[in-house]
């Protein structure tokens, strides 16, 4: 949501939020202010907290108590976070690799979020980490894995497959047409997948 | 601290760590990580934690216990970040203005840092606000005002007739040929004053 303007966003959050388990809220360039300003605007559009994610700042999930944080690359260790945090509040790792996965389960995360898994313009000129090394990652970690990267609502039959516990898509639903067919269009793939496993 | 190599930060903190009562941890470009990983350094170093002020990152100042946070424009309202802190973390938010001053005082702040008071290189072709304004927001607030900006030990008597409760330099000390040198030159003229006043 880095590029759409910020009073736009509270709102299609809104209307996406029954098609989604979480919303994260990332805005790396904006200030810890602005990010809180966002979250408050979501909750009183009607997005409960429980359903949001706060990229990196855990000062800020404590504060409005969301359901989540998502540790980037180069966030405070995970062991250490979740000291911080109340048991209600999940702690999920952004990691680009078996090791860094592995380490983040061995820390105490909750669920690691995994990519980027296919070409994504939102990663111009890296190599896509592909299906095999994502499936390789499900096997071997106990916790959920959530994959990312360049995910149109085709490949999730082969994402849930692999051993994904779900999908986290920007530019798949903020950069569509329309948001929340695009929201519907995963979920009800999803949900098409999940029930045939 | 900005530009100054981190390995090189936390050994010239602990040399001037004697000469001042906070080390300001400021790496606005840099990830949480690096925040905490140089804050561990200065703490392994000798530098007690509660000497340290953790900017903006508030979830950093309480995985460390440092003595204070610091709050820049931009930054988590005082009052909720309050909220959050136990009573020995200290909290001071920074402010150019009577009016942002009051506001932070009402919230709970513990002290303002106020700037900038003289030409500084690190605001270029920013009018600095002078020794009149500063004396107006000390006259007028209850708790501590600290001066910022372009700070010369020269300046330091008329910072504090002024009611300054104190200073804050950054590129006096760490654009210095010897920190520790401008560090306790700082400390003396401040000591001075203070006994005379």
């Amino acid at each position: 949501m880095e590029g759409v303007p910020h009073a736009h966003v509270a709102q299609v959050a809104t209307a996406i939020c029954p098609y989604v388990h979480y919303v994260h809220a990332r805005l790396k360039q904006q200030t810890a202010s602005t990010l809180l300003a966002l979250i408050r605007s979501m909750e009183a559009r009607g997005v409960p907290l429980q359903h949001i994610a706060v990229n990196d700042r855990v000062d800020v999930a404590l504060l409005t108590q969301a359901g989540a944080v998502q540790l980037p690359a180069g966030g405070l260790p995970v062991r250490d976070v979740k000291s911080l945090l109340p048991e209600k509040i999940r702690c999920g790792v952004s990691v680009h690799s078996l090791e860094e996965a592995r380490s983040a389960e061995q820390a105490g995360a909750d669920y690691v979020l995994y990519g980027h898994v296919y070409e994504t313009d939102c990663k111009p000129g890296v190599t896509p980490r592909g299906i095999a090394q994502l499936e390789c990652i499900c096997r071997l970690l106990n916790i959920p894995v959530v994959a990312l990267g360049g995910i149109q609502p085709h490949h999730i039959p082969e994402l849930y497959h692999a051993g994904a516990s779900g999908i986290a898509v920007m530019s798949g639903i903020w950069k569509a047409e329309s948001p929340i067919a695009a929201a519907m269009e995963y979920r009800r793939m999803a949900d098409y997948v999940v029930h045939r496993l």
